[in-house]
């Protein structure tokens, strides 16, 4: 058994009710490490083609890494795998918190989850060992309660929860898994796959931290980090409003503009001000980037359990919809926790159809009489309750933007999203790499794949460790943007599948370095990892969510930009600019060749024979 | 100016007399590192296509690496690289000893030579300094006494001389780069290309030693090497010749056998018993691998001034040809090191001449009634004298036997070569991936651009970091075993970039491990690189060549197997082993797809842009 795995799958049958644990040997998990590469290999492997994704057929995985639960920062991660009911592909949702550390700490490296049960469950995870339980009275309540509930019921205040929320049950499409109540795997619609399976939650704890290669090597890393991370990220992603707005670059009314006049208001900094309860963070992590917040009294009172806005959420509710009060951005927030729903698919939907009600294509007679004007704060929040009720015009929007604009017959230029999921709050208008990556990304628009820091320049000395030398502006798609986005979305599918933060990790704030994660791995495992070997892995994970998608029948006609984004922004910084079609297909096929991929953005069996993917390439009948 | 390097390229224009040095940016060294990759960038920019190898347009780079006469072992390299006269290809050639180390202590991170001059002259680079001087009186003068005079006309006994030899002056086409008339840049003919720009040898010497980013790292560095290297190799590369046959693996009477019932004679272990001197080594390094020989009396007396032969050469001048004799091998190595030929394909053609001798297809009457047996040690020493002064048949067989066999009209079948180069001592049989990379590397068939050992689980554990997880015989060669080849052929690739020796860093002796070479890297230059960077590098350089052999109009059909290949072999462990033509061409095909080459084998854009080498995209008209 490798250092820092337990060597152990734990495989649930929900149908027969049947557990049993996988030992699979040291060399896969080498290959695959864990994480998304690690789901969706189980993916690959356990859900035919043409499965429904809500259906029993399609398999759920929760995987974490090596370095789950190692006392350091930014490793409590896992990975929600599953066919995506947004878009019938491959999906996937990584998410933090405490859960992903007590999942190891119960005895096992990952969760897969297939078929269906006849009535609701959840599945008790501790110390090894598992059992599937009654979960009838949990269904239909809030997640924190069901939280509550389970702690109460087996009798111990450490465990956690990972679960689907109310909305999922209910059938919206971009259910989320949330645990702590305030943490989301939000995209994708992986809480909805969990719900139709009958399975309300995983419930996890023990104490069995698997044997560390060399202990003192991660002391000193952990050491290191604690030293080096000062206050931690005081403002948490919520500090990316302002310069985002600045440059242009925060979606503003359904992506009509990328300058906010609001957004001071709905600023990082504003948070710490006035609302900010506290700071929080995930197990074993020094940066606290969590905001927690609380409002009392007012139209919109914020529950502090529920946490607060990142980044995403303060866009998606906030600018995406012209919203600049706060507390109605932080209820939409909590609403989204409660009801076990992604806030970016949500704030976005909404936003798409009050873009269509100030075009006068929906009246207050399709919206149950809301009037969903953009800046409407009551409307906004009220949408969001309707949808996680599944209530009304609620119920249309629940099925996310692309399949609302076909239900209602309208809107269908105004729709930004890429293979169902709609896009997060990084724009490629100003960021041009971003308009590729959105496009040919196997999960759909996605802001994690990629390195979309247009301050090239300040990350130079890591960004050279991945042979990115030649600094590149963030508003040109040549041929070296088109590699710069192919390396960093391999480095990032990397640590999305050794199951690192992103943030912590080489990322955004960047604790650590690319070399540090090298070493890190190496402390925990004792393979002579290098970064060739975990770019391999990365490109590995790519490659597995391509093929999927490909098996399904589905290559290049999917990689689409939204129309809107061919249309000039108004005002700001940003004023006229736009992503011409053009640019993207010359991008994209350049991409596909350099990916290995064939002109339908196909992985080439000599692509999958090169990542040790030979299967892959057998079954895809290549 | 980037640690480890000065920053300056001298190009020598012999035409003109011109001297100029270039100042390249740090991204340019980073990118190119130096060695191989950089000699290949020059031989782009400044050979044009269809230039006669021997001609004054083609130009002769001698560069070395960023770690090149830091004080740790395994650095002393120096890459020549120029348009080869055996293939009329890209050619290059790696060497060690202590020129290297002087070169960049002469202040220059390499020199590039230009043209032709009028009458012979040779260069002198000292503190920074260049300058051109007669060199009229050492014409013909054998390597040792060129050495001699060099110093004492200057005056200065430490200059180290890196010079064609007589051989290279008369147009022998295998004319190697030899310095302390003992170290040779063997392959290609690069001594030949030298001597065709009437520059008998380049004298260096100096005491500028670029600064280095983290002393104190680099000196733990070579002082855990100093530790971990005990005795250092005992045998050197010798030592391989008893195993190589026991697995049958020694090419044997020009390819007929993979076993040699004279191997213990011409062993490592009789070597050390018998005529060995004394060990030597390169600047710097406590590995000790070479073995200096010396016999007295005889038929066979040898300098050691003139070293001892090395693994390659007790094979071609060995079992190749029949011969047991340890002392004739060692007078024919002297006589290669006097007259500057490579033992590679000296041995391996009149191993050629014996075969076809053998076979009645060459007479006494052809060979100037030298009866050119196998396992005749007098004929051979008689021959690789006549060869050296090209001399009757010697001056045929100074053609390499490609062309040999072609001005005699025989034989064909019986060469054993690639690209005009003759192969090494390394079976394709034996070890399966070599028949894929000795028909693919584009400077022809070369032992050094692949881990060619058979013992793959022994070295399990370095292998891994290159992304080789699954253990594979030797003797298949499937697609796994195709990956194999490439992440080998790329590391090495890498290895001759930066220069450092194959032996020491990562490789057969193997001191410092894959994730070492990072560390020395990084401590030298400060640059954060990472073996992804540094597997770029050696892509970066593999396509450079490649790319070089496309514009001269060349692709897969000069990627082959030498027939002699494909005849089973006759006696001890590979009894009737043979390579097939199929598997070969299967194995190119995919491995094609993996480099990111068309079905031509050469570069296609997209894989040139992924490697930020866009302009030679533009030079192939792609």
């Amino acid at each position: 058994m490798p250092y820092g795995y337990h060597g152990e799958i734990l495989h649930v049958d929900l149908t027969t009710g049947k557990l049993e644990v996988e030992e699979p040997d040291e060399t896969f998990y080498r290959k695959y490490m864990g994480g998304s590469a690690m789901g969706t290999y189980y993916l690959l492997k356990h859900t035919p083609p043409g499965a429904d994704p809500l259906g029993p057929e399609n398999t759920l995985s929760l995987m974490v890494g090596p370095i789950t639960g190692v006392p350091i920062s930014g490793q409590s991660r896992v990975a929600a795998t599953a066919k995506s009911p947004l878009s019938s592909l491959a999906g996937e949702s990584a998410g933090g918190g405490f859960w992903p550390a007590e999942l190891k700490f119960a005895g096992f490296d990952g969760i897969v989850l297939h078929g269906r049960a006849e009535r609701p469950v959840y599945l008790w995870v501790h110390d090894g060992e598992a059992e599937l339980r009654d979960a009838a009275h949990l269904w239909g309540q809030f997640t924190a309660d069901v939280e509550d509930a389970i702690r109460e019921e087996l009798g111990n205040r450490r465990i956690h929860v990972l679960q689907c929320g109310p909305a999922a049950e209910k059938g919206v499409r971009f259910g989320a898994l949330i645990s702590n109540a305030n943490r989301a795997n939000g995209r994708g619609g992986m809480g909805t796959v969990m719900a139709s399976k009958n399975l309300k939650a995983v419930a996890v704890r023990g104490r069995d931290r698997p044997e560390l290669a060399d202990p003192e090597a991660v002391k000193a890393l952990a050491k290191w980090g604690a030293e080096h991370a000062g206050e931690g990220w005081v403002l948490g992603t919520a500090g990316s409003v302002l310069p985002q707005s600045k440059t242009g670059g925060l979606p503003t009314r359904n992506w009509s503009s990328g300058t906010f006049e609001g957004a001071e208001a709905i600023s990082g900094e504003r948070i710490v001000e006035t609302i900010q309860k506290a700071r929080d963070t995930c197990f074993g992590c020094v940066v606290r980037c969590k905001s927690v917040v609380e409002v009392t009294g007012g139209p919109f009172p914020v529950d502090p359990r529920y946490g607060g806005p990142e980044y995403e959420t303060l866009a998606t509710m906030g600018s995406y919809c012209g919203v600049s009060d706060l507390a109605a951005i932080a209820r939409a927030n909590q609403l989204c926790n409660m009801y076990g729903m992604d806030t970016i698919s949500c704030g976005a939907t909404i936003a798409w159809a009050m873009d269509c009600f100030e075009q006068g294509l929906l009246t207050p007679e399709d919206t149950d009489g809301v009037v969903l004007r953009f800046g409407n704060a009551e409307a906004l929040v009220q949408m969001v309750e309707r949808i996680g009720e599944r209530e009304g015009f609620g119920r249309v929007l629940g099925e996310g933007s692309v399949r609302a604009a076909e239900i209602l017959g309208v809107g269908h230029d105004l729709v930004v999203a890429v293979k169902g999921r709609e896009l997060p709050a990084h724009m490629p208008q100003v960021k041009r790499g971003l308009a590729l990556i959105y496009a040919v990304n196997p999960g759909g628009a996605d802001h994690t794949v990629f390195e979309h820091d247009p301050s090239y320049i300040d990350q130079a000395e890591r960004l050279a460790a991945l042979d990115l030398l030649d600094p590149q502006p963030a508003d040109v798609l040549n041929a070296e943007k088109v590699r710069y986005a192919l390396y960093t979305q391999i480095v990032n599918s990397c640590t999305d599948s050794v199951c690192l933060c992103w943030f912590v990790f080489g990322g955004a704030w960047q604790l650590y370095d690319t070399s540090q994660i090298v070493k890190v791995i190496r402390a925990v495992t004792g393979w002579n990892v290098s970064l060739w070997e975990l770019m391999k892995v990365g490109e590995r994970r790519l490659n597995l969510l391509r093929a999927f998608n490909a098996r399904e029948g589905v290559g290049a006609e999917a990689d689409t930009v939204p129309p809107k984004l061919l249309i000039p922004l108004q005002g700001g910084a940003s004023d006229g600019v736009t992503v011409t079609a053009e640019e993207v297909e010359t991008a994209k096929s350049l991409y596909y060749q350099m990916a290995g991929w064939d002109e339908n953005g196909r992985p080439t069996r000599a692509k999958l024979e090169e990542l040790a993917l030979g299967w892959v390439a057998d079954e895809l009948g290549l």
